[in-house]
């Protein structure tokens, strides 16, 4: 075993939009309760960003390592920990730890829990070498995964993972996913059709297609040319999805998809584009009998069987790996809109 | 057993907002999978308005009998029909007939049908002495039943069940109704009651707030008084109610029920207000994982469970009684908003 | 369209256990709520033979032509029937039709009506040129499809793909299939990994392990080399299947299945051995939290759906088609317990 | 606040079936996950008495502390604790502490954990002054409740709570509670009523019927008294009941239920009668599609909803309070099976 060294290299801000620094930092001691991960690979997603600008509605801890698709080696652990060892391969996810003592955790809703604390945001995240996790909420992820891979599914695929369960589709039955051709929305297609489902595709671009079709999707929307979407979404799932996935964030379409969506349908909202507001027509809602599901992100079963999906070959997310030292010019490159896949740091470099 | 006459009295109008006759008309045979069912009593409910006036989007038969709410006793059946003998009470029901062989039919989802033939719409209904009625949907009704006070629950009480059903709570929780004074809102008070939940009550004035109480409602807010609505009913529920069934019509109270809504709770919509929008800011609805769901009418699962509530004592509307040939001056008092509790016709009169 | 002949070529039996006799019978008409299916093919199930020998405690209508995997065309429909148009494709099912009035029709759960009528048993089936169903619950076969090959699914597929749904399951989760090399077992295996499975199967023998893996199983344990089978079942499944599917009609091996099961899970029963017991220690019961569930037969609804994955090329009976006059040879093989895979009559031969 | 002695009174044994000594023993120090609770009173439960036996095939811990039904007041609490605060009510239950990390604990069935610690088995319970608990799993009790009375639903009032939730009924369904007049059985009734349900219960004496139906029972049906109790039963409940709970732990009753439930209906076993086999003939188990489901103990959530209906003055146990010095002699009293009612220690004398 490795010896755990006394500092590491982390990406910090002291301000919220302030400078990203590459530096060394003290490697944090792990609590009774928390394991020390030695990170390897971490994903960076959107919510990152946001964090570091600091314009959501609630404060992050400054300063702040920020991250939290953390895929790495338990390098210690603290007295209260059972259930993992050294050595064992861990995630770090979104959800760092709720009380586990109020109504929504002991419902197993941990990620609704009021004082839930988040890595990346309210907790140092995976943008480091060496990072502390609750050890009840930290990921299990088996020996002999590859680390890079998997980084992306702690968050975005968990994220659509957990969608697709909340709209309790059956086998056989029609989902469609609006925005199926990014980076959460290539996830959802892959695990909807390893959950038996039918999938139906919306997006722009013959690049996009293409690789919805090499996923296992069955039908293909392109907004780009097709006139009549609602129209042409009912004909091809002979009277519309049974649900909708909305990993695309335009409120125009996800009003749109409460249209589409069949009778007794269900439309989950996954998305959180700021400031959005969901209409829906009342007389349409209730004579078809359709429900608006909101969902958040995965709990530890979610995780679970996300990690579990993606170990049996199920689904992959294209990954791009550069320097954990590169993520100003990655923040850049999301800014642009110019990402298009996954990012994934290397703490090494 | 009394023979069946040829003619009867019925109330009928020849076109949309026309004339509305009480007259002598022929007595309607029984198709071979129908009953023929001497109407005692009818409930009046805000739909026989719209069939009258022909506002709603969907084109009635001309000329109609309305009327979907009514209570009487079997007097001829056709061959076909096994569920039924002559002399059992049968209730007639907004839903008059379904395809049976659609994929809405076979989920027992028959009001969702396409082929969906209502009573006092597309099928003459309750507002005669002889109505003919589908046997495989027209309600059973225990013999010895109250035949005038179960005719209110035909129409109304299995809408709210239903709606209490489509919010999935459980004994114990908080269930919120929005409107519960008023005549639909007091039926879903009183099975809320008896379904084990805890109840608390939306409406103004005093009088709503005595009739709620005396129902077994537990919480009574008063919009008329309370000025934070959404913070007193998220304290009186400890954190929100876990559904809220939306009875009112009002836009404006179903947006804020999305706001005081418990988090992972389900906000039911039942009523239809001409043109109305429901809407839901999209982070709040993702983050605290709610519902927004429709409820239209109940199949006959529902029927059979709201009835039998009612049989045991459960569940009462207030109702008045008066003749058959009465109903145009019922129908003034409902545009003028001056009717509380429901009418019952006495088709005898 | 071709006319219809007043006489046809059927298969009778007289008396239970009487001559089977391949002969010229009338051609039924329907009555108002029933279609005429000019039976192309049709299935024969152990259930058929049953019924000739009449050693089920239910008494079969005489002289009865069985038959209940029939499926066709409709070439002509009573007055009252809506969902079938002549010239559609149909099938028979064991289900001919049931009183659509009891708490059981109400839910949905026709097959467990107490007034059920029952294809080739109480009513004429599938074994001659035309037969009588009832429109309601006929079977819809889409245009196109191969009616030999759907014969099978109308019972047999239908049958395990609802035990399927009664373990309720979630992709991802493990299922043992006892008996996955059977007939039964195989469409169980093929419907099974359609719905995102991952499937265990028990049988004996290397041709059966072959089969098994061909359908996509992915761990197959012979019971004639295995000596630990409980052990071994779990160690494959990294603690037990969260659900076992009993096909085998073997009293040991459902019992077994409640010992192997995984904690919290499901065990079905479908087969039905004539006096068997199924017998489970309560302390595992209850410190497991099992649970055994019995499955029936499917619905027009599970029927639709186990219809769907077969038109989609999801699961594929492999059948042997022989004529109609030669069903006494086919009952002699079954007798014999020589018939592996379905054998399917030609009913033109 | 008073201080914290350093020792304290409890009742202990070195060996199982040894002395039941009263004595000073130290108070113990909670863990940075423990809390510390003053208890004030312990219910007496069957399997304390097993526990001191040793006669289950899990062994028990030596010394030992027994008892698993204690109400108390947090006086200390580990660094880690954030869900109690000194002065808050809390209970103790026969779950002590779970790993929170296995596929049980993710799901919330963490009673169903492998490494599940248990109260008064294999850590030290409430039969002392002063005990440590898992803060996660203690369960919350709102202030002001008498902890006399809350202490048997700890265990036995969540046990038949969750009994009934296993058998997921909808309010207005029947349920019957076998061994409805004793300890478990009362308690059971009392839940049921509360959920909505209608409740048939079976025991012997007048008594026993006088008592079941003072908790607002329906139907008693005495089996000292009535010869065809399946026909009687089914009679009563035009059918037989949608849900069984067999807290009696009778193998012939447990069999018998599985004849007159309902069909679709559901038969919970919650007894651990030693040794005992459930036996279910396999055809009538499939014919009527029944469900025989094990219900273990409750989980956080379960005890919460089951302490929330006690608080809410919904149910009630009979207690006969006496000093923990006592034990000794209610052990012999429950050996000779002249306990009704539960007894509850009081720690202080």
């Amino acid at each position: 075993m490795t010896s755990i060294p006394k500092t590491q290299k982390a990406i910090v801000f002291e301000s919220n939009g302030g400078p990203l620094l590459y530096k060394d930092i003290p490697v944090p001691q792990p609590k009774p309760n928390e394991i020390l991960v030695n990170v390897k690979y971490s994903g960076v997603c959107h919510t990152d960003l946001h964090a570091w600008k600091g314009d959501w509605p609630l404060p992050t801890k400054l300063p702040l390592v920020g991250g939290h698709e953390g895929a790495g080696v338990v390098v210690a652990k603290g007295a209260n920990v059972t259930n993992f060892e050294i050595g064992d391969y861990a995630g770090i996810k979104w959800l760092n730890g709720s009380c586990m003592g109020c109504e929504f955790c002991q419902q197993g809703a941990e990620p609704n829990c009021p004082e839930a604390d988040l890595s990346g945001y309210t907790h140092d995240g995976s943008f480091q070498q060496y990072a502390t996790a609750d050890a009840v909420q930290a990921a299990k992820i088996p020996k002999g995964t590859n680390l890079a891979d998997v980084a992306p599914i702690l968050c975005a695929g968990v994220t659509v993972y957990k969608a697709l369960k909340t709209a309790e589709l059956s086998p056989g039955q029609w989902v469609a996913i609006s925005g199926a051709g990014g980076g959460l929305g290539s996830l959802a297609v892959q695990y909807a059709v390893a959950m038996g489902l039918r999938v139906l595709g919306i997006d722009g671009g013959d690049e996009k297609a293409q690789l919805f079709e090499s996923l296992g999707g069955e039908v293909f929307i392109d907004f780009t040319k097709e006139k009549d979407i609602v129209g042409a979404i009912q004909k091809a799932t002979n009277g519309g999805p049974h649900g909708v996935i909305n990993v695309s964030v335009s409120p125009a379409a996800t009003s749109q998809s409460c249209q589409y969506v069949r009778t007794l349908g269900k439309v989950v909202l996954v998305g959180l584009p700021a400031g959005a507001v969901c209409e829906s027509p009342v007389f349409q809602h209730v004579v078809k009998s359709i429900q608006i599901r909101g969902s958040y992100v995965g709990n530890r079963q979610d995780t679970a069987e996300a990690i579990d999906f993606f170990v049996r070959g199920k689904v992959k997310a294209p990954i791009k790996v550069v320097g954990l030292s590169e993520l100003p010019k990655v923040f850049e490159l999301m800014e642009q809109g110019k990402v298009a896949g996954r990012y994934v740091l290397d703490t090494s470099k």
